[in-house]
């Protein structure tokens, strides 16, 4: 097949290769319980969360750039695979194993857009801007409400206490303070209702 | 669970009931034939197709706007279900069936959510505008891609010819002249490598 430009070329093979963001399970359940969510559908909440949560974000955030950054925050799991977060050996070397996938997957771009996705996801990793900081929230956010609506989910498998969780959920009021009460009031009923083990 | 605000308890409900989006399956098999597309996950592709493609959109088109469309742009689907595209009898009762499920979920949000997603939905159906009409070429463009990785997936499935797929892929050359183009090669390589029959 004879494509139009190499760039266009380099640019289809990218969108080809990221269909494997499918494939990558999460610990996270759908909320109906029936299976496990994937990266792809994932990212597509928070895309969506940030459509919908965008008035409790600061008013210099850009919605442009946190739909960009929470779009691609997971591709380097294509590669460096899910690591549950409650898993702290995995986490040790969690780093290293996603700047190789970065490397390989955003290298597979034309210049300009490797440069710009690379430097968001950066960004991302980063939390130190308010578009990082609010994306950080929603990427948190978005399994705490899994975990809620399936009576504990992965905080009941992992047997995780509330002094973890809320550890977990600390970057939610920096990203959005009214985010971060919501959570903190999800957490303590949770806590109540037994989904969550309370701290000793 | 006392939430924060009603506003705020419409906006999660609203996020936790389109979690039902990652069970409405599409026909499109993955690009590994392993099993069929969910439309979380295609919602998500054509977002990430919108960012790496879009200089190939006319300079007008606003690509905020065009990731909203994509994103939420068969959400009505978890009501209505997944209408096949070559499924003739299917298609004449879409848009009832599609306008009633817009009313019950974007109603689920408080009114000025409401009012700018169904408006953005309305607009993409209508696909008379720039940013439309960009959305529509790639709701065109990622299951020919599927289809031609997966060496002729649904074509072969429904035995469509190759005057249905040019028929089908018109869109593309409307809203991206160089993606347009590229189809038609994809097309041409594809008849020829028999993943689609050849019209009489």
């Amino acid at each position: 097949m004879q494509l139009t430009t190499t760039r266009l070329q380099a640019q289809i093979q990218f969108i080809v290769e990221i269909d494997k963001l499918k494939h990558v399970l999460r610990q996270t359940l759908l909320m109906d319980k029936s299976r496990r969510e994937n990266d792809a559908e994932h990212s597509w909440h928070l895309a969506m969360m940030a459509i919908v949560l965008s008035e409790y974000a600061d008013p210099q955030v850009n919605l442009l750039r946190v739909l960009k950054m929470v779009l691609i925050h997971d591709l380097v799991e294509i590669d460096a695979g899910d690591t549950f977060c409650y898993d702290a050996i995995a986490v040790q070397d969690q780093s290293d194993r996603e700047q190789k996938a970065a490397d390989r997957l955003f290298g597979m771009l034309p210049e300009n857009l490797e440069k710009e996705l690379r430097s968001l996801w950066e960004e991302f990793e980063a939390k130190e801007t308010l578009d990082a900081q609010f994306a950080t929230a929603l990427d948190r956010l978005q399994p705490l409400l899994h975990n809620y609506y399936t009576q504990g989910g992965t905080w009941k498998m992992a047997n995780v206490t509330e002094a973890q969780v809320r550890k977990r959920m600390a970057p939610v009021s920096i990203g959005s303070p009214v985010l971060g009460e919501f959570v903190e009031s999800l957490i303590k009923d949770a806590v109540r209702q037994g989904f969550i083990s309370q701290s000793e």
